[in-house]
């Protein structure tokens, strides 16, 4: 949570953070310590122990205003422009970066965060650091990333409306797919074959009544093909009956929060190795949900659900590690979770390596999935809140049969 | 273009180029250099006079073939399974670079690229000094943002399809808007006083319709709050005729090329006030349109706009620099324009700053525009591809009475 930056920089040992950024788009680290989205970025300042300065543009005030930060200040007020006119673009943000640490009084170790462009910021933390100035690199997680690790009542509400307006966008959808004419393997909508760009209109349709974005699409993946994870659809794809479709939305609001919320539908009736596969992911799904609690190692998780799959038979991605080398492209082939939060994926990994215990306020993925070249994919996803109890923000019904 | 990153790096004395990151989304190096969308983002490693290598995980590799890079590789093929499981994330991170480094044969002077959570990278660039990589940093232009400043043929069709897309949702919403009822000032829909909310859900349903996504929302904003630049426009804001609307809409294919588009519109006829700002915009955006040409300096567009504003008396944000604070808050208080491609907001820079040089294949915005907190804001955009001769790809009329 925000609120514990200053004991995180204490136990680090870090006495300055500087996060910066041209925009809060794209840019978590930024988007979470102004707490509101920028659309020009800004720079935020903080020293141990104080409050902290967020400089933006002149026409950014009005934005940052909207923020968390109180002290609000604008490039100008520290000779931007001054500085620009006499030097070029990286020595003039070289000597504005040393005017404004001096003046905000930023000294000692010193952390420089945000997300951006690595080759052209390297050569200004070079020449900082010939300066005399401090700049520290951080293991994972990073102090900022730690802090978003966990979130806070604020973030949390924000998080169960994303949620709320997701399963409003698959209720939509499913309202749309149930009307569809199935006869036989065919599936059609208004006298053709139903095709996936039909359904992403509606989806996206969908979206904007809820005000959401989804700027990464959605997954609406039928048949075969949605045996690659991340297959999305293609707008020319053919819906057809007995066949697994892998629905995976994320939306989020614009510059906000997200959700990720995944369901496995079918017209018809399932074909037997489709429905043991569900059957099968559900299980797994449901033992992960039930262990969701604090202080549960993440990678427990994850060997409880390959543990579980492989009983059944099915390569899971750990068989990789001892060179069954199946798993590359059938079976339970990816993590088994993910937080969200300001992105769709970012602490705690519940992967085979992942170090983390689940913390309270800690907001995750459960979604096991399985699949097979030769059917399809099947995959469900749900978003938990970890507290006591856990919390599923995600509640929408499991049925594969549309 | 793609095809000089050779030429560049021999003129620069680079070696070796490693764009990397977790999703090609927000990352638009690693985007463009891979030619195709990459969820889980991936690696793609470069040495000069050679083929480029991209390496995926298993998942994501059908994503990566359709891509421009022809050798794909996974992490598995080199073994990162084996490295990940006996070391922590960071330092696993850091042996997996030497090995894909050693064995892809890359050595001397090496840019690493991307746009990347900068406090972690430094972690990794440190050690990796430490080991002997020679990490560089890069002044602005770094390589890889130079070549994006100019668009392929490819590349400027695919702006031009987006232009076409735009200019259809702006229709659709001008359609919509026209429907509304004029009385006095009042403007009504269905009985009601006309929110920009409303309007704000025709525009996201078009935009699907189209295709498109808006990850940085629109700017819809009526009234005195549009001479705040940026200002979005807030659901209940309600439309008054006799004000100006700013309406700027950037949408993006997903994970791919952006538009940028700016009309301003009216209901009802406009204020003698607003009427010269609109005028002075449109004199100022066509004087600069004449001026897109091959060599000609990007600060000298932003100077002749300014010039001919200051002309008309109103205040521009060069006068800033000479102390006439101003600017800060009326008159022309932002650049002229902006590169766009794969970002809303890339070299060349139409800015008093600005050291470029127009190039052919750069494609830019024209976006004067006049801000007065009594009476909000006028602002005029198109894009254009600079050539022989240039072409504006937002063809769509310019009348500010609806």
């Amino acid at each position: 949570m925000i609120k514990d930056l200053d004991v995180k920089m204490e136990k680090r040992n870090v006495d300055s953070i500087i996060v910066f950024g041209d925009s809060t788009v794209g840019n978590p680290d930024l988007r979470y310590v102004a707490g509101t989205s920028l659309p020009r970025g800004g720079i935020f300042l903080k020293r141990r122990s104080n409050d902290p300065t967020l400089i933006v543009s002149n026409i950014d005030v009005g934005s940052a205003r909207q923020g968390k930060v109180h002290n609000i200040r604008t490039y100008s007020d520290y000779g931007f422009e001054r500085i620009a006119s006499k030097y070029d673009r990286d020595e003039a943000r070289i000597r504005f970066y040393q005017k404004i640490m001096k003046e905000e009084g930023l000294h000692g170790p010193t952390i420089l965060a945000g997300r951006n462009e690595v080759s052209n910021t390297l050569h200004m933390i070079d020449a900082l650091r010939r300066k005399g100035v401090k700049i520290i690199g951080e293991k994972s997680p990073t102090i900022i990333e730690a802090a978003r690790e966990t979130k806070d009542r604020w973030e949390i509400e924000r998080l169960r409306v994303l949620g709320k307006k997701t399963i409003r966008v698959v209720e939509d959808t499913l309202r749309f797919l149930r009307g569809a004419r199935v006869d036989g393997k065919r599936v059609s909508y208004k006298s053709k074959p139903l095709r996936v760009g039909t359904v992403k209109k509606v989806i996206g349709r969908s979206l904007s009544e809820q005000n959401l974005v989804a700027p990464e699409d959605t997954i609406f993946a039928p048949g075969r093909r949605s045996s690659d994870p991340h297959y999305r659809g293609e707008d020319e794809d053919i819906v057809r009956a007995g066949e697994p479709i892998v629905f995976d939305i994320f939306p989020s609001e614009p510059d906000g929060y997200w959700h990720d919320l995944t369901r496995t539908y079918l017209f018809g009736s399932a074909p037997k190795k489709v429905k043991e596969m569900y059957d099968a992911v559900l299980e797994v799904q449901a033992s992960a949900l039930d262990m969701v609690k604090e202080q549960v190692p993440c990678k427990e998780m994850m060997a409880n659900a390959c543990k579980i799959f492989e009983r059944k038979g099915y390569p899971t991605a750990r068989q990789l590690v001892k060179g069954n080398k199946e798993a590359r492209t059938r079976g339970f082939m990816h993590g088994l979770g993910h937080g969200v939060g300001l992105t769709i994926g970012e602490r705690p990994y519940l992967s085979l390596y992942g170090k983390d215990h689940l913390r309270k306020g800690s907001v995750v993925t459960i979604e096991p999935g399985l699949y097979e070249p030769r059917w399809g994919g099947v995959r469900i996803e749900d978003i938990v809140v970890v507290g006591s109890p856990s919390e599923n923000i995600t509640p929408l019904s499991k049925d594969i049969e549309l």
